[in-house]
């Protein structure tokens, strides 16, 4: 940030009167800009133990598999970010059942929500941000060509604890 | 948003191509600026059966009873925004238990995370946003005087799992 979106000044970074973090401030207007992390939601849409996975058509991991999942919106709850995600990168009509994982990736300032899902029908195709859509048995979950870490980690999890017959609820930090 | 961060040029909210919501866009240096939901984020510090409130000091909901929580930042996982939270506004140090409820608030653009945390010492006292800081039992949660709804909904789903004896997580739309 260079400029002041209030005003259009130009911004200095410093720690304002009764703060302790360095932050935009505008020296014209008087404006705080504060910068916080985003929140990344997604599924896990199910179908009789299996799993639906999108080969990304969208760099970063351009052709990499990953669950959907992308920028919660405002105006939204996480739980509708959750579905329109599915519905936009999948095609996927589906129904949450519970959240299911929360990792902090504070590298690159986001929270990453997976909630598990109960897909509607098998009418999903890939949309504008996928090249292809399946659904995976654990033995076909292509583990060396998964995008995120993020999706990497809740898919062991969700494997494990459908092994055991139990779905806990896990948060995790990523650094 | 009236400028461009970036380059300071005036922005107008339009639908980007291959979007679909409007965005402040530059038509100066062509950045898209997005606006996503901030993530809030706090603990339940027990105590023997006790949980530690704070009495605000500041607005909004000036004088209103609250779980210690606020804005997480970047560079920081969840959890520790969680205990930096708890130390400023209650001056307690704490450890987390484990998460406990995740509440959307779309109508503020907010989502809300609360932890269970388990005090590590009774050497609280007030920060600079709290008038005063207490422990209290079931019975002497002043429910009429909590500040957010999100607070009030943990603060009775967290007795009703005490009084179980089991504690899930939840989560939970406030439209």
């Amino acid at each position: 940030m260079k400029f002041c979106p209030s005003c259009g000044a130009a911004v200095t970074r410093r720690i304002p009167p009764g703060d302790s973090l360095p932050r935009f401030v505008c020296d014209e207007c008087g404006d705080i800009h504060y910068q916080n992390p985003k929140l990344v939601v997604g599924t896990i849409p199910e179908w009789e133990g299996r799993v639906l996975l999108c080969r990304r058509a969208i760099e970063p991991r351009y052709g990499y598999w990953t669950l959907p999942a992308g920028f919660m919106e405002n105006g939204e709850s996480a739980g509708e970010a959750a579905l329109r995600e599915t519905l936009e990168e999948a095609g996927a009509r589906a129904e949450l059942i519970a959240p299911y994982s929360i990792i902090s990736v504070p590298a690159v300032n986001q929270v990453h929500l997976f909630y598990r899902a109960r897909l509607l029908d098998l009418e999903f195709r890939p949309g504008a941000e996928s090249l292809e859509v399946a659904l995976r048995e654990e033995k076909d979950i292509p583990w060396k060509e998964i995008a995120f870490r993020t999706v990497g980690l809740t898919l062991r999890r969700w494997c494990a604890d459908r092994a055991r017959g139990e779905f806990g609820f896990f948060a995790e930090d990523l650094k």
